[in-house]
């Protein structure tokens, strides 16, 4: 029976009174707190309507709250019926504010402790315990209970990353992790995310439509064991042969007894958790039953992060199969567009079409974005059936997409001229693009952080009185997360960039109103023999060319023409040969325009 | 009576007895604890030898070591003789590894708690307390009970720093300083740097050689009266009055009534202190009074590294004044290099003498360091009688020396070629050339901090695969200190970068046992309204040619070339006219190389 949203909205309240709260907190996020939840976990946008990927909702007896943060405060506002909650993108203190708002004190209100972080917890309640709020956890979902045609649970089959790709075997992968936990000191780690399981494993499945991972949990020991909680009839006998002994799997009703593994091999030694990733509910089972935690990042970020020769291969590979799907979008837009026919949703559409062709296509790795005019200026933006604008006249088209690949993720960032861009558009343009050249360019020695990379990026763009408000860039994961934790690319960033790190180069420029610019390609890491051992540079894997109508060749250095001749001619080379004959020419074409 | 060193460790280690330690620390550092100290207070010289401006050395019944940092390696091992201490200069851990090496366990070690600062006193009892060592307070200091010939404190007296320079009224200063103690909610503030007190209360002297100040104290409360603790007969009764009734004077010996006022006007609010300024001594004398001690930044620092337009202004005279010096002997160094009779003393020496063909010099700012060849690579050389090189045959020249004008302080670094630089010279000259002027060049927002400058100078660098083991450059003051506490440039500096600010641009090269490069300008944090009215850039305020004998054009792109000419057509427009007609037909000979 499908309820209405006011009708949603009351059958909850109704639960918030059975269980004895004054208030309930709805969030994003699920049991794998990830980016992506499945549909079944959609909680959030069934009780709200919000799709933002960050967000919570906190639901009281006549009013309610939907809280984002910045990235999304047109698309919450657009959304969410005022009707039932207010809305705010004030990430760090909307509830806070709302709380102020209603003068609501001394009162208690529930949470579903297995779908809030350790971290978040701690921090809601720093801020509602001023207001003699008590936050308490509740077993059990309230959302659903009364969602009762919900979805089922992904059950997607497990298959192997082949070795061929990975470059390193699962049980070399254990070894690896181990070592680490034997220096740390600790006796296991909980592992909370998903794709560090996929990593460590070598296996892969379809529970997310943008994450190739299986929804799943896992513990390895400092011994290199590992006791993996996952439904066994979804682990082929080949995997799990592969896997060995040392892999054990567990269905998850039996989660309680791995926990009491736990205890019993760790003892008094400290297990490593996540608190961002690991949520309230395991880590109270774990306090139950006296394991020591440690708070810490998960120990398979940094080996993940740095990828493998076999990996860089097949990633550049996956890099050339996307390159040719984006060349042929870009030659049939080129063609199509003057027809004034196209929205964006049929451009997002028709860059999915072109990235099917190719039979190592896994699906796109996040939702396109194709911002045109006004539209490119919102950051998050994503169209949709009413929002989608008509691409006619004179303006900018930003077009951010990627795709899963069976070797590698991609993610890449074109903007397109339409009729005739003003002189300011391309000026601009070229300016973001003299920002991107910058990064790519740079060599800089080991133990260098992303501030470096950051700072690079700025320079020019403020010699020409503009910014961007979000970082240079983030990691990326192969065939695995497209936003994958790594090196902290932004002004405040400490982290070491490290030798074989797939990350984004994507500076932009946005003016609201008018149009958004964002260029970005994926780099590899990658060492600078010409200038000396300790030195690193950046090899650009994505081969797609810039736009010839928006570059002012004019306001180009020297090196930065250089810079884009061979990476033209690398497109011709590389990519050329793999072209349709009337997309080679049109490659062609555009390319020489670069060459100088 | 003289004593031979070997005399006066003998009778250091006869007071240690006296008092019952096995151990005593010599500090560089006097009870002012900053970067210069009279003649007096050289107690670290005096019993080791060692001149460097940072080092503590530690004496015991049979060894002696004296520890500096990376910058006095070889000066240090140059200075202090074998036999009576061992040296290192791993400042860090150099200590403990003596203590190490020798077993120097469970043993008392005195100290005199006026010239260690709080936090070098908590850092070496963290060190030494796992050796059971104890770490005692030994009121007097043992050095100057046997040194008998020591020399007179300095009593220079106190001369106004007149508004026309300083912008602000003394009194205006107190309002402000008061303002931020009221903001930080604390009573008052010791002011432990004399640089702080000559800021605040518009006052200089010459107790220093090298910076204008009264060696003095005083406390600032938070209705901003003020009192200055020295010797009443220093200060003229004219500064006296224009100080007005806010400020008392209170003679040294009265001090201790000082600490008493302090906590009877503060009672249980706390009073600001700076941990590194100020000394154990004194911090003890506060605390045995029960004043609660909040541990920051002298609330001085800020407002006095951001220079009103009057100081912009006599800034910039002064660095005209200096450029003059500096044209003069560039060019009568060209003419005279050649005759092979120079030496790096004597070049020191003719730089001072130009210097004080201008009557509003007071003085060098720091000690001249001229490093011909491989000289040139040792960062903190400084020639001597024993080590002064001769300038002859092939190679380059380093040369960072300044002055102190009664308006301004300078500091400037050029690199002048001798004979005839090879083409690595040049093409190592120009990449720092590069380097310096991306910074100059720099454009940058509101909000910015020191780590973006630094990145700008390490990416041209970099490419060449080459780099600098020091920050990019430091605060200045405006006649005051040549190193002034400001805004933290390097790699890792989160300080605000603020409109005002006076700071240096030094990158640099070192090539060990050939040759160092380091080009430096000081530059003033100027709006930069041609971009945006948020954004900032610097302005450069030394106006001395680059070397056209070590300059590629070739190497340079538009850019550099267009800021290389319009800076050297201001050097000809503004020191041309003041230069006598040889110079200045030298002057204009060698800018038109840069002027394209």
């Amino acid at each position: 029976m499908m309820l209405s949203q006011s009708e949603r909205i009351a059958a909850l309240r109704s639960e918030m009174v059975k269980v004895g709260v004054d208030g309930y907190l709805i969030p994003r996020g699920d049991e794998y707190l990830g980016e992506y939840v499945p549909p079944c976990n959609e909680r959030l946008e069934w009780v709200t309507g919000f799709t933002g990927s960050n967000g919570v909702a906190l639901l009281v007896a006549t009013k309610g709250v939907v809280v984002t943060d910045a990235r999304y405060g047109i698309q919450v506002r657009a959304q969410v019926d005022r009707k039932f909650f207010e809305t705010t993108d004030q990430f760090n203190d909307g509830l806070v504010k709302f709380i102020q708002k209603y003068k609501i004190q001394n009162v208690t209100i529930g949470f579903d402790p297995a779908v809030h972080g350790i971290a978040a917890i701690r921090n809601l309640r720093a801020q509602l315990d001023p207001f003699g709020i008590v936050l308490k956890p509740i077993d059990g979902n309230l959302v659903d209970l009364i969602w009762h045609d919900r979805p089922g649970a992904p059950h997607t089959g497990v298959e192997a990353f082949l070795e061929t790709y990975a470059g390193l075997s699962a049980s070399d992968k254990r070894t690896i992790i181990a070592e680490k936990l034997k220096d740390m000191g600790v006796a296991a780690a909980f592992l909370a995310d998903p794709t560090d399981i996929a990593w460590l494993l070598n296996v892969r499945a379809r529970d997310l439509a943008m994450v190739p991972v299986a929804l799943s949990r896992a513990v390895i020991y400092a011994d290199g064991t590992v006791e993996w909680v996952i439904d066994p009839l979804r682990v082929p006998l080949e995997v799990k042969r592969n896997l060995g002994n040392a892999v054990s799997i567990t269905p998850p009703e039996s989660f309680p007894e791995t926990i009491m593994r736990l205890k019993s091999r760790a003892l008094r030694d400290p297990v490593l958790v996540d608190e961002r990733m690991t949520s309230y509910a395991i880590a109270q089972m774990m306090e139950d039953r006296n394991i020591i935690l440690k708070l810490g990042t998960s120990p398979v970020v940094i080996p993940r992060a740095c990828k493998t020769s076999a990996e860089q291969q097949s990633i550049r590979d996956a890099h050339r199969r996307d390159a040719v799907a984006l060349i042929r979008f870009l030659s049939w837009f080129e063609g199509e567009v003057g027809r004034g026919q196209l929205d964006e949703l049929a451009v997002a559409d028709k860059i999915l079409w072109f990235r099917k062709q190719d039979p190592a296509f896994r699906g796109p790795s996040f939702e396109t974005i194709a911002g045109y005019g006004s539209n490119g200026a919102i950051v998050h933006y994503r169209a949709d059936e009413n929002t989608s604008r008509k691409i006619m006249g004179n303006g900018l088209l930003l077009l951010d997409s990627g795709g899963q690949y069976v070797g590698g993720t991609t993610d890449i960032t074109r903007v397109l001229a339409v009729g005739d861009p003003t002189d300011e558009m391309r000026v601009h343009y070229t300016t973001v693009l003299k920002s991107h050249i910058a990064v790519a360019r740079a060599v800089f020695p080991r133990g260098t952080s992303g501030a470096f990379l950051d700072a690079l990026s700025r320079a020019p763009l403020w010699v020409g009185g503009i910014d961007y408000g979000h970082r240079l860039g983030h990691g990326v994961g192969c065939f695995l997360s497209v936003h994958e934790p790594s090196v902290d690319l932004s002004a405040k960033g400490r982290d070491e960039i490290f030798l074989g790190m797939l990350i984004s180069n994507e500076p932009g420029y946005y003016r609201e109103g008018e149009y958004g610019i964002r260029l970005e390609n994926l780099v590899l890491v990658v060492p600078a023999d010409m200038v000396g051992p300790e030195y690193r540079t950046l090899d650009t894997v994505s081969l797609v060319p810039f736009d010839p109508a928006l570059t002012k060749l004019s306001m180009l250095s020297a090196e930065e023409k250089e810079w884009l001749s061979a990476y033209h001619t690398r497109i011709l080379d590389e990519i050329g040969p793999m072209l349709p004959q009337a997309d080679r020419m049109w490659a062609e074409m555009t390319c020489r325009y670069f060459m100088g």
